[in-house]
């Protein structure tokens, strides 16, 4: 796991509540910023021109995030079907997980917002960047 | 289904995202607000006086929600365990369900934020409520 | 004052920060709303047919609005420039006000993003519903 | 101006709003974390040890700010009353200035959150940073 993707998520005092933790959906927000860094950096596409929908999203949290926390959240292409793509992530505060997810996206196209195959050359790139073997 | 626990969701302007929908992270904020009207009329307790983190939390994301829509969100107790409580949501759009969630919440004290048991009053309101048996 | 166009705001407990009032970057999620429902309801139009960009907000805090408050935000127009409009606004729970504001907008194309002069008909709504005299 | 204290304000996808901008109301929340920024290395004390509210935001925007921008947020301290403190702020990308703001806080009384006065070690240490001369 120590090689995943893995990008810095500075929190804000805005993403407190009440409790003084991040609040529980701002961790959809980090999760987010992962996602497009990974898009950026590993297919180097900009947002733009990969149009993604979120299908599903799971999270469990094991301790909370505060203020002055340096949380940092990993991403690992975990399942690459034709529309869809899988990924496992991590939130860690000093090397300790403090929680985990799981998102899969469905890749559409722009215009008509409906599932439409991953590219080719994408999905390469994916397969590449995570050692995953191409499927048969 | 149709006489689970319910509340109106206005969407804001500041829900969407550039995509123009309710973005995928604001959809924790609306099972907070079904979750503390819970609290608030089923329990008849404050929000103060009940306090509870979120374990886990599932969102299943069918179609979009958008502004004008005047989406619903219900909350049904599907277990009720010693320190945690597991809750199945439908979001709803003129009567269609276009996402489902499932929330697990334990109940912390409020100094040390460490689970302890749900008080029995609160576990009897909920099986009340819910029409749930009482677990021998 | 009491006959200004007023939304209901219902507060949620995201807008909430650690101090447990609503955060003051959230009356600015607040106006929106004011706005977009007064371009709505007032000038009849989506907000799509209506683009506007912030030039200059300026909001004062008299009092913290907390959960569980019913808050209300005016919206008034006291200047109608070409390109621009100017309104008055005041956060009212239980009839007092704890915030006033002030926005100016500036009516853009929406393509280019550039001022243009807000039409006639939009111009002529304004004055009517706000009892302005048209500019000499 | 060049050397004020200055912050750099990552932006998040989650900040944007349908018109692909940073939403107006994000920028009170960019103010926010200077503030904090400046408590932390100039008065050197922990955001529990400074409560402040704020009594009065005024931001003025010049142009928009995008994904893929990377804002910084300066903060002088222009006017330090006795409880009060009025502090000007640039928003700059790639050196412009992109929008201006002005917010005044109100030291308070973190129990009963009334004014007080600022204690005489932080103005001490507000008026070296800012050359400040002691009011007579």
């Amino acid at each position: 796991m120590s090689d995943a993707f893995t990008v810095e998520v500075p929190v804000r005092y805005r993403d407190l509540d009440p409790m003084g933790h991040v609040n529980n959906g701002v961790y959809a927000s980090y999760l987010e910023e992962a996602r497009i860094a990974y898009i950026e950096s590993v297919l180097e596409r900009g947002d733009e021109t990969f149009t993604s929908v979120i299908a599903n999203l799971e999270i469990t949290y094991r301790q909370s995030i505060e203020l002055g926390d340096d949380p940092t959240v990993s991403l690992t292409v975990t399942e690459l079907g034709t529309t869809s793509c899988t990924m496992a992530h991590e939130f860690r505060v000093d090397g300790g997980v403090v929680a985990t997810a799981e998102t899969t996206i469905v890749h559409v196209d722009p215009e008509e917002q409906k599932p439409t195959p991953i590219p080719e050359p994408i999905r390469e790139r994916i397969r590449e960047h995570e050692g995953l073997e191409a499927s048969a």
